[in-house]
């Protein structure tokens, strides 16, 4: 059975990257590519950022690689994240040999909550003077969370919350995390989120694996990013239940868009992430084996200091699958 | 008039770092100490972390010197800053010769909005399964601290937010902030929180005042701590429109407390901070060169690299006060 895997470009560098990374998966495997569109693009000549049948796609699909949406960003992969009813989302951060980094050290995956939190966005607008947004937290979102950290990481994760100040609400989400953890007879160890932000710097080695709230993972993981060396190398994956979406944690990066020169590596390895989920352990392994490899040998784009296109790097990602 | 300053050592090294700062205070100026309890010993003790007596005292000062606390930090210290009315929370993140930092070239200061936010702290246990927490946020608040803000950097500063996500409530901080700061003429630049996270590790230069809210500058002000080389170093302000409350960013360094090794210099920029608030802008700016003569030149501390105690590096503080 072939698989189907829906390709959404998006905006900007989106339409460079998202091309290399099917170019690489097309040479490790046979799989059926299914475009779709979404961004501001779209919405300039349609109204709508993300069309329903790229949302239906989407959601039907085995898997869907997603590159980036500019202003319309927000519109564009909160929708799709719930298409796939994805519940967590996987960040690794990771410095590569070749690549300058703040702190080399740095190797952390953080699974961030993916469906609630200030993300679910209810807000009111109460007076004039006043607004309020609902932040939600479920017992019943924390535990498929753990349970997916639990069999993620065995030997144990942190736990990043701000359980201090947002007792009810970060409390369960800590209290329900630790429970499903102690059941499993998984370790945890608990790190407030502003302590974390200030330890990581300090010392990335003591965190491998960090379980957190929605928001926090959002910064958190982007922290991470910057002592890695940037946005240009992380991948990520939103995985749900039956089905999953992959992509940067970069956006459309609008000042080099068009240029052929964007660094596809945070989309090839949001690939080896997609085809690990689907089961192809090896090609997955090899793929990001390959793209290590051609971060500390070349060729390299610019924003890691070569001169090298964005076709230039795939090839050479291509060239090194074994 | 000699001024009257509430004195709160707290838990930990709060009772070691807290007097070296009154010493301080006590070489450049002539003021009445008055000194309160509050945080985990109290609480063993009376059952309340904050008597009533203390915050009465505190409201009631020219001024505060807060330690730390413990386990009790979130009961004490949320509302002591209610106890000034503190609209702003004033946090430098600088980056010191002969201190070892990350990003020698950080020199950011957060003003981070102090009264509302997730902080305002409205939870609900809705059912079995489902918490929630409302965040507020009010243009007269953004507006207030806007207006610091204005008189703080006239030169311009950034706003961070999320507004991309929370758009009703961060786009209402945004568009207050934003408003005020034209009309006064004032120049702003934007940046959501988690770009923040990231650029602020590869380019620290860029950034000299960021406007917050309140948990965007909990965290990120962590961050930048730990760009310049741990929360030993920063000193806060949190500042209301009668009176105001000073206080380092760390906490009760249980592991060291009661040996007389802390590090007192975040809890004496402090007191700088205190002295400019109350007018004495020569004393604080000498307490602050001294200060910083000290990091340069020695005695340091343990967490430094040093071997000198408390006492130590307060003499040589104070001998430096011209
Ligand atoms: C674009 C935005 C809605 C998104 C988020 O906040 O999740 C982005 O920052 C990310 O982390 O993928
Ligand atoms: C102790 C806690 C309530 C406090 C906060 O979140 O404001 C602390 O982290 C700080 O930044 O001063």
């Amino acid at each position: 059975m072939t698989e189907e895997i829906v390709v959404v470009e998006g905006d900007g560098i989106g339409k460079e990257v998202v091309p290399a990374a099917v170019t690489v998966l097309d040479a490790v495997g046979d799989f059926e590519f299914v475009e779709a569109e979404a961004g501001d693009a779209v919405r300039e000549e349609t109204g709508e950022a993300l069309p329903q049948e790229t949302y239906d796609l989407v959601a039907d699909a085995d898997a869907t690689l997603f590159g980036a949406a500019g202003e319309t960003a927000a519109d564009v992969i909160l929708p799709l994240r719930e298409a796939v009813d994805s519940f967590v989302n996987v960040r690794p951060a990771k410095a590569y040999p070749g690549v300058d980094a703040l702190r080399p050290e740095t190797d952390v995956v953080f699974l961030r909550e993916n469906t609630e939190g200030v993300y679910s966005g209810h807000e009111d607008r109460l007076s004039e003077d006043l607004s309020t947004l609902t932040r939600v937290v479920t017992t019943s979102a924390s535990e498929r969370l753990a349970e997916f950290a639990c069999d993620y990481a065995p030997e144990g994760f942190h736990v990043a919350h701000k359980a201090n100040v947002m007792r009810e609400t970060d409390g369960r989400f800590r209290d329900s995390v630790v429970a499903v953890a102690e059941e499993n007879g998984v370790d945890t160890d608990e790190v407030l989120m502003d302590a974390f932000a200030t330890h990581v710097c300090l010392n990335p080695e003591q965190f491998d694996v960090v379980v957190c709230p929605n928001l926090a993972g959002d910064v958190l993981s982007d922290l991470a990013a910057g002592l890695v060396g940037g946005l240009g190398l992380l991948p990520s994956a939103n995985i749900g239940p039956d089905n999953a979406l992959f992509e940067p944690v970069h956006g459309t990066a609008p000042d080099i868009a068009g240029e052929g020169v964007a660094n596809p590596s945070a989309t090839i390895l949001s690939a080896a992430m997609l085809l690990e989920h689907l089961g192809y352990e090896e090609e997955g392994a090899a793929v990001r084996d390959a793209v290590e490899a051609t971060l500390e040998n070349g060729p390299r784009t610019a924003d890691l200091g070569g001169d090298a296109s964005t076709e230039d790097v795939t090839a050479a990602i291509v060239d090194r699958l074994d």
